[in-house]
């Protein structure tokens, strides 16, 4: 008899799970069950979309329905799960009753932190998420003459950008002193801060929402919609308001079902993602991967990892043999008119977690000097004093080679590179595609410099900024 | 007393290595001869003014004289350098009579190999090299209405798609089966053979150039000039003969002095870029490299490859220390409407070499498959059977990251990185900069499958194509 494999979750690590279970069992008998109407499009799409930059929701479905059937793959739509009993191996489905199963993969996803602040149940809060909402709120963006954007996140980014070239009044508010800076580097994001404001966004850092303020029908009544947010630094008004707080794991299963939670509140995994549970394994933002090089966890990494867990989760559920490592994080998106990136973590992260380092830095372009359309490329790289080994980069640009870099350096911080080694490279020389001399060779030429003539003394000391 | 060095070449390598003393030695005297008028400009630009994508040849300079003063530089121009004396520690300069040195540092370049058929005295032969003379040619390109390009290298790559953008009706002709053979394989070349036959180039392989014919002034006298080439296929009408040989080291001075050549004809010289003469040092195309894999000596490398050899024999004949090492040779280049790339080597030149292989290749794309814009990118990688570390790799695409993926490649094969380390990778998945699959890590993982499923039986054998 075919051994049988539930999945809850129909994202990317839901379907690359499905589709590892398969590979590795072609046999197994694999369930996939989704709340949603759909599976198989990309919700980092979205933002795209609203921004015009893609012409319609329907591009960002990447497989029929069918497809999943042909595939051997049971997907059920529109169904909730609402209990796992670990002990009796079976999952609890409205409309289905208790199923069981011999292996169960938990890819129950994210969800934005609460904002926790008054007026949370108004009309006009945005979530951005599910694709068939997103093309109901594209609409609204139409009518929308003033948006906040709440929190500087890497979706509140992409926001931002979208609405301001939809010709909305754009306002971003976060906490921080600049924006994206639980990843990213103050200097990094500084142009990418001028952009916006060339755009016309308005932007409030060391800013606090307070609450959600509702409209009146013109009677003196409540119309249930949002006309402002009240802030640390005064009210703004708005139409929409988007928010895009921090994921947080969807571990409400996991949790009742006593799997072990790490302290991101993501699902502890092996190597081989598993849980604590038995015949139970894991994979997307439901669960936590230790960082290759502080082993801090982390939770909530992208589609690409999320999907890259699946398969493993979903080859060893069905008996193949997979493992996945801690990540050294590479990570891209534009931002404005640039496009910005890097690999571990930066300045402002080594810092906040007490870690030494030498810095390289350099001024670039990724074509030669003289080639039409040259852009400028902006690399930082953090070393650790004395060996000179790789352990973080920053980058900013205009986009060109900017995300395969940032492949290259998480890679390069893996395999333990030094300053010394990457100074040393060589690389493509061509004018069309790439300048003499390569941005990262020359940051790093300068951090070896700089480590140098400073005798140790230039290593950055670990303090608050 | 300062130390006095003598650079005898003002291209990549000669101005690399007169920084690299100044560097080491900031009171060093330093002198370099070049025959030209100029330094400092970029000839691999000369082709992209040609095509009409850079819009002068003025924008190729990239400093002023006064640059080089500045710096302490003394560069004399049109100055020709015709005997070294290693023993008296001398060379003889035109105009200048003897001239004493402490260390000397030859940087002469490189050559067309001589097409060494008849007629080569005849006009409309153009050799692209030199800027002063690419001004002249690019008048004649303008009157030009049949071109022909002898063999399909890298500078007969750009100006084949130079030439057809000019609206000439243009000919290749190459005595291998396809184009750029001694460096790329054929299903690389196939859609940027294609790409031409679309702009209308005329493509002649397996055809060898046995002779310039010369034309006649109307009254029956030869009138000098160029009116077609014979070849093995036939005459081909042409009012300008593009020679594009390969490259040969200019190493007239070095044999006359005794200086120790290798069996490319460049000089031997050791990981400090020193010669067997004692205090001369070499760098650029004069000088030969072994390869990192196969410590074959290779010759005629890039601007790039040139530059930094230089300043490694600056350095050390400045009384620094620097090295330089085998290489793994990045490469890149747009063709035709494509760019191709690569690190080390491809299937032709592994089974030339005797050098067994196993294969992964993708098909993957440089953006989300829905993302405006998306380009192809076919990755190829070539790995040693049983540990799979990567040997070589060779790709085309539309442009998106061909240049950094090589410089990534060449630096993963130098570290030892095998098919299961890409195929475990992580990459940036953001719709704009990145697909959800990098097609570096789906080519190893289909070369780990390849492997893995064939047990060692899809190993390719090493044979002639």
């Amino acid at each position: 008899m075919p051994r049988k494999t539930v999945i809850i979750g129909g994202g990317a690590a839901g379907l690359g799970s499905a589709g590892g279970v398969k590979a590795a069992d072609p046999e197994a008998d694999v369930v996939v069950y989704t709340q949603y109407e759909d599976v198989a499009y990309s919700p980092c799409g979205i933002p795209y979309v609203h921004g015009g930059e893609i012409p319609d929701f329907e591009r960002l479905f990447l497989a029929g329905k069918q497809a999943y059937v042909d595939a051997g793959i049971d997907v059920h739509y529109e169904t909730e799960v609402t209990a796992i009993d670990t002990a009796a191996k079976t999952v609890t489905v409205t409309g289905e009753g208790v199923v069981p199963y011999d292996n169960l993969i938990i890819a129950t996803g994210w969800n934005y932190a609460d904002p926790g602040v008054p007026g949370g149940d108004l009309g006009g809060l945005y979530y951005v998420k599910n694709i068939r909402k997103a093309m109901e709120w594209d609409k609204v963006i139409s009518e929308t003459k003033s948006a906040v954007v709440v929190e500087a996140g890497p979706l509140g980014l992409e926001m931002v950008t979208a609405l301001a070239h939809r010709g909305v009044e754009t306002h971003l508010i976060d906490p921080s002193p600049y924006a994206l800076s639980m990843m990213a580097d103050p200097d990094i994001m500084a142009p990418v801060e001028e952009s916006w404001r060339e755009l016309g966004v308005h932007l409030h850092f060391n800013t606090t929402l307070e609450a959600f303020i509702g409209g009146s029908d013109g009677l003196g009544d409540a119309d249930g919609k949002v006309r402002a947010v009240r802030t640390s630094g005064g009210e703004i008004a708005a139409d929409l308001v988007v928010i895009s707080t921090h994921k947080t794991p969807e571990n409400t299963l996991a949790k009742a079902a006593g799997i072990k939670l790490g302290s991101t509140g993501g699902m502890i995994v092996d190597e081989r993602m598993k849980t604590s549970a038995p015949n139970v394994w894991g994979a997307g933002d439901v669960v936590e991967i230790p960082h290759g090089l502080t082993r801090t966890p982390l939770q909530g990494l992208t589609g690409s990892h999320a999907y890259a867990q699946g398969k493993t989760a979903g080859t060893n559920a069905g008996g193949g043999d997979r493992t996945y490592r801690a990540v050294y994080v590479p990570w891209g998106t534009p931002a404005g008119k640039w496009v910005i990136g890097g690999a571990s973590f930066g300045e402002a992260t080594a810092t906040a977690l007490g870690i030494p380092y030498v810095k390289g830095e350099a001024q670039g372009i990724s074509r030669a000097r003289y080639y039409p359309d040259v852009q400028p490329v902006k690399v930082k790289l953090l070393a650790e004093p004395g060996t000179l080994r790789l352990i973080g980069a920053q980058m900013v640009g205009g986009g060109e080679g900017i995300k395969e870099r940032a492949d290259f350096l998480a890679q390069a911080i893996r395999f333990g590179m030094t300053l010394h080694d990457l100074s040393t490279m060589e690389n493509v020389y061509s004018p069309a595609i790439g300048a003499l001399n390569e941005p990262i060779v020359v940051a790093a030429t300068n951090g070896v410099a700089s480590a140098r003539s400073a005798g140790g003394a230039r290593i950055e000391t670990a303090r608050k900024a």
